[in-house]
């Protein structure tokens, strides 16, 4: 299999660095010229996981995307939610069938509210059958330092999906394949509003002992959430363990992550300043924030009871007081 | 109600706090005098959460423990597993019938490997009706800081331990009611074990990716030991929600705990210290030593796959090297 990889941000260069430790020859799509010219010559990306050295001969660099995808029979889409449909809109359907699209993205689009394989059937006619998520709790550095991680490749039929987690199993890379492909995708968006959540409940001064039980009744909801959803779907037959490290494990390292931008944003939720001035402040949007919005949005279909998801959304979207939202909260804790 | 404590440690201390809070008076048994006349004296604990001032008027201090426990209709035991059994010997059936007695106590007892209610039950025909848990993620340093817990109070009978929980609530501590009297006990122990686990992963410099894979399987783990006990006793038509504070968030907050006697012994067997010498080292016992044991022993009539349990055991008391251990435990994780 040929790979190509759509993105250089962390993610798609860890992504690069396991792939390239694997032998593979990746395609790798920059968009920026003089990042390509800096990873041909010094061989590191000079933004993210720079410590991480790529042997020259392993990767095709070019800012073409047109060329990247036909050169490549998967294509790894790494680039933030925001940023896929502006990175794919020069592609046809043409281009991409018969290609196996693997998703690394994290989020949902934000135009349309919809998930990466609802963009490409909608956009390109892509079969659900050729897309594949690669979701999992894994900090891009801790690859980069070579700590071991397990990710989880997720697609309709486990022989396929299997088949390409094989060229991602490394020393340091353990590998998990399911066929959850739109469960795992709904809890990647909804573990960053409770981990924004675990932020807001810092800057309010909550405890460890709170703590710990508001990320456990999250995952309870998650729960609550994936079911719901899974038995709304088309694979209501299946069932799937949520406690996993595809579900449970990456909402427990993204909430107790320190360092994540839901966390930094959360808390200054928490202390009091408003949406507008922590994203001044900060410059930038924590995930959370639209996820917030979008996985309201669509329970409009799903009927999930979903109280803490929805009192961040209030929080974060229609000016409820962050005290007030979590004393809401309290009240529903077990 | 009148309600006697047995034990003087940080935990008691911490409990003490929230009953008199409440307005109760407290029976409060201290093995040591000194301690008493401190307490007396200078209105606080010398030795544990020091920070916090009792009113005198509502304390009823005394090293006799046929005194307190004659005086009190609940009994609150909140003495150290291994020092239950020497604390109630001078007790007998007659004094503790028509008593209520709630554990706080978060492990086995040694002799015998039992839990609580069994000793009460063999050594003094202690009803089960007459008694409860109360158990939940919550360091006594928080309680002290006045930082909002959950606790939950488990007993056969709703109504009975919605009763006792009510003494309980407080500004600062919120209390859950459930039914599975035997389950949180054992999630309270299991717990130690997968703590110290997470520890030796931390010794082994395992990183925070690895570290939320395994405590995610542990979660399960946990659940599939709870079930199979649930199943296998006096009360299998219940079910119970395992995502609940008294489990997973004990889970959470005992595993992410950096201070923990769990995690500093753990980390030592990580680095390769042999057990004796991480005991002489540390000058203690980790909970999650003997906990591995118990739940060893206990799984030869229960049959539960816990072989993340099972591999801390064989490290802790059979010589598996901790790297060997854990090189298992990872082909295992999901």
């Amino acid at each position: 299999m040929r790979f190509g990889i759509i993105g250089s941000g962390s993610w798609a260069t860890a992504i690069a660095k396991i792939l390239t430790d694997n032998g593979n020859t990746v395609n790798w799509w920059v968009r920026n010229n003089d990042t390509i010219a800096y990873i041909e010559k010094r061989r590191h990306n000079p933004h993210y996981l720079s410590s991480t050295y790529f042997n020259h001969a392993q990767l095709q660099l070019s800012s073409d995307i047109q060329a990247v995808v036909t050169a490549s029979d998967v294509l790894v889409i790494a680039v933030p939610s925001a940023y896929v449909e502006s990175s794919l809109e020069t592609l046809s359907a043409q281009q991409l069938s018969n290609k196996k699209i693997v998703s690394a993205v994290k989020g949902i689009l934000p135009s349309g509210n919809r998930l990466l394989n609802d963009y490409l059937s909608e956009t390109f006619a892509f079969p659900l059958e050729n897309y594949f998520t690669l979701l999992g709790p894994c900090h891009a550095e801790e690859i980069a330092a070579e700590k071991l991680s397990y990710l989880t490749f997720s697609g309709q039929q486990p022989t396929a999906t299997a088949a390409i987690a094989a060229y991602f199993k490394t020393d340091y890379l353990n590998t998990v394949v399911n066929t959850d492909v739109m469960g795992v995708q709904y809890a990647a968006v909804l573990k960053n509003i409770y981990a924004l959540g675990a932020g807001i409940a810092h800057g309010l001064e909550y405890g460890d002992n709170f703590l710990s039980v508001y990320i456990a009744n999250s995952a309870n909801e998650m729960e609550v959430f994936l079911h719901q959803s899974n038995d709304k779907g088309p694979f209501a037959e299946q069932s799937h363990n949520y406690n996993a490290s595809v579900y449970l494990g990456d909402l427990l390292v993204t909430c107790y992550s320190l360092h994540s931008r839901n966390r930094t944003f959360g808390n200054m939720i928490g202390k009091g300043y408003s949406v507008k001035a922590a994203q001044l402040e900060l410059n930038m949007v924590a995930e959370g924030y639209n996820a917030s919005k979008c996985i309201f949005t669509m329970n409009h279909s799903i009927h999930a009871a979903i109280p803490i998801a929805t009192i961040i959304y209030e929080i974060l979207w229609e000016q409820v007081p962050a005290a007030q939202g979590f004393k809401k909260i309290e009240s529903l804790l077990r």
